[in-house]
């Protein structure tokens, strides 16, 4: 049977347009933000920084799925409502991950794009609910999960009727313990074969560490991805959670100029 | 900070019992049962095999998480009942699985001990809801998990408040192409020293070969796991999940009376 | 075509025999020693140790392959000097690494068995080297080995004639960080559905920690394993290399009386 | 300890010279040509292709480690013989691989850099020998090896006295099942910054799929590495080994157009 994922299914790329972004079809877009939403005026100042370095979407966690019970969980509904103020004052449509059934009319009304992470890539049940959306579905590959896990999982999206699903490579698990995941960039080269829909590529969760976010997100877009997803704080060292991942203003401002530069010379919209 | 589920917290052995059966404590407990519930007679046949052969609850699954939307899911709630009439029928406690936050409620009414898959490991919003009941739960390890992780999750139940929490080893993915996962026994024998806790090993879905279960099930009395959690169809070529991995009738009878003699050598209730 | 190695070649076990000690026919055969050989009074010690123990061979490293250049390497031939003392003075058969063509005659005229360690099981080159003896060779699983890997390792020994050939299970790389290596039980099950070889186990190598290491030399035996290599040191806290991984003399002699009693209830001979 | 091998010992990249080529410093440096010397006329046909497309070395393995002592395993000398007429032929120094210390001298006199594949990374007598030549050695990771461990056996070559060193990572182990191996271009990324030595990429054997080849190896450049092991066949087809990952004239061609074109949007020297 043919997926109905598979460009086997549909050859043309699958373009997903929200105001003045575009993934799909040769453009390469950036998803930039913070781990999480902490504050108005945290949220608000990177918001800025992003907009004006040249990312087209905001991204900022209000639920944030966490290892331990102990640690911080996000702003819940007060984060959302923080997204919509981000919104409305930079102009940037937003991003932010759904955990449960429950929560997902709420951060549906919320945001632009709804984000299932990759602890949730195999909840069958939030699929299911999210096929029943009309709103992009940006979903993460699970870090032990093949391809065609990540394939069958955005299939449950497509089947229940949306069709506007966005896929995200953010590292699987290695043996390699020299940093978090190991990030794989083959398999985005691979998805590009084998689906229609875009792919996107997440260093930050990937690698854990700053400093190597983008020189991989450099070689993201030379592999063919459709765009990356990258944190940026103005204070990593304050941030409530995954600070030592997230890029300083300046370093994503060098970022997107030397994307520019590459997307020239490969004919790529950035 | 010491975690409620650690040794540190808790020396003594955290036991478990349901009428009849016991986990923890040095027994050797076994659950046995078909992948997924499928007719009554089905269940009930199987039901019976089990529990003549020395099994201590039955388990089935009525809600079956699947890679693919096109494959067989359960029956969903037709199959809570029948495993409700099995139970009535054949006397054992039954295990079924929850995969989401609506169905938990009829899950915990109608079985014994609620599961939460491996593929849920990492589902905060199922853990939480399960940790406020106050009925065991077999919290299985994702396969991309580490043993950190796992304890994480069975942490969230046990903050929760609820402190009946059975942990199952299932395989982890691995390089390793021979066979579905790579069972962690090394993993198990860690787990028991970390936590109090009881631990069981999943031979079946771990290798998703029947020939290879019955040595690893071996192993894990061996090994010090505190039971097993096996597949056994009448029928397992008409199953319509996993059928290739699930013992016939026979073996698991064989099964049961060579876990007896080690578990006599050892010192161990089987 | 039929590998020299697999069952469907020859059915029956493989059955190496050294003067007083068998592997394969159902004989479960357990090789013990230290690590390193250090010097004449730690190997003789060990040695006796070991023997009075019910050990079928003593091994100890002379050869060390070593991650780093500024490791301990082992005594060299000054180390197959001692081995072949202490088989003299203790009468058990011995085994000890080549870790290249140059030493290989030196090692196999100073013990009776031929180890190939896992980071050589693909040095093709030693492989050939070894085929051409009429001598046991221990071959050890790489820890990035798939089984057909090592099947088709043992494949040039054969062919080149040797047929007395020993494998070992010491470990794979996965992602799982709680201990050196994950112990790939079921692998050694599939094996023994594969070849006719006898297959051994490694507890040691394979968590580099002690206090696991009884537990699966127990999982081993019931998991259908033809023997153990295992380190034991009379002083671990002094060895050279690996000492958290040795096993106290008083620990290995309740191992293998632990194990005496599962081969009883198995129906093997300990 | 500082080992040799890292940035603390030394700040600046080690250049490595070969008539006309340099590694190191910026430079994007390219060695292609077939996986396995064959003939004469296969040889001198792909050196002049991959020439006359601007690769800087050509390389072509005479000696070649098999899994299976069944498959076809190189030319041996006579192959060195034919890649010392297409150097002489084309003008471009040459890279092929030593599989142990007996064959090394004849190596080291045939072609201009010594590679160390993925199956001897700790052939660690191999390393040694290697250290006490002073000609260039492409040290390729292992498989199932980490970063630490390829630095270590590259110290090995520098510890004795060999500075010449390039490292190539060329695929990991992952449970991910879609291509042959994972390339670890983040390992890539860290080890730029762990050490002074030149780091190659090979996507050829890492994913064994030529389709895949390009864009990985643009994404290699953009990633930071200082070159491409690259394999290309004038007809794949009629390849002795690995066929199916060499690309074809035409298609490498493109692809060193499309690096250069990224090396001047990046300021690097393609």
């Amino acid at each position: 049977m043919k997926l109905l994922v598979s460009r086997e299914n549909q050859p043309e790329d699958t373009l997903i347009r929200l105001s003045g972004a575009q993934f799909g079809g040769g453009r390469f877009t950036v998803i930039a933000g913070p781990c999480a939403v902490e504050s108005s005026a945290q949220l608000r100042a990177t918001a800025e920084v992003v907009r004006d370095a040249g990312a087209s979407l905001l991204r900022g966690g209000a639920f944030k799925p966490r290892t331990s019970p102990y640690s911080f969980r996000g702003l819940g509904r007060a984060g959302l409502g923080l997204l919509v103020e981000a919104r409305a004052a930079v102009g940037l449509p937003t991003v932010s991950e759904a955990v449960d059934t429950d929560d997902l009319a709420a951060v549906a009304a919320a945001v632009d794009v709804i984000q299932i992470g990759a602890r949730n890539m195999q909840n069958f049940s939030l699929l299911e609910a999210a096929g029943r959306l009309r709103q992009p579905v940006l979903l993460k590959r699970g870090a032990g999960a093949t391809l065609d896990e990540l394939l069958q999982a955005a299939e449950y999206l497509l089947q229940g009727g949306n069709r506007q699903v966005l896929l995200c490579e953010r590292g699987i698990r290695t043996f390699a313990p020299s940093m978090r995941y190991t990030l794989d960039l083959a398999g985005v080269v691979r998805l590009k074969q084998l689906t229609h829909l875009p792919v996107l590529v997440d260093p930050s969760h990937a690698t854990g560490d700053a400093r190597l976010v983008p020189a991989l997100a450099r070689a993201a877009l030379a592999a063919g991805a459709d765009g990356l997803l990258v944190e940026v704080h103005a204070q990593p060292e304050a941030a409530l959670s995954d600070g030592p991942q997230a890029l300083l203003p300046e370093a994503f401002r060098g970022l997107m100029a030397s994307l520019r530069q590459i997307g020239t010379a490969l004919g790529r919209a950035v």
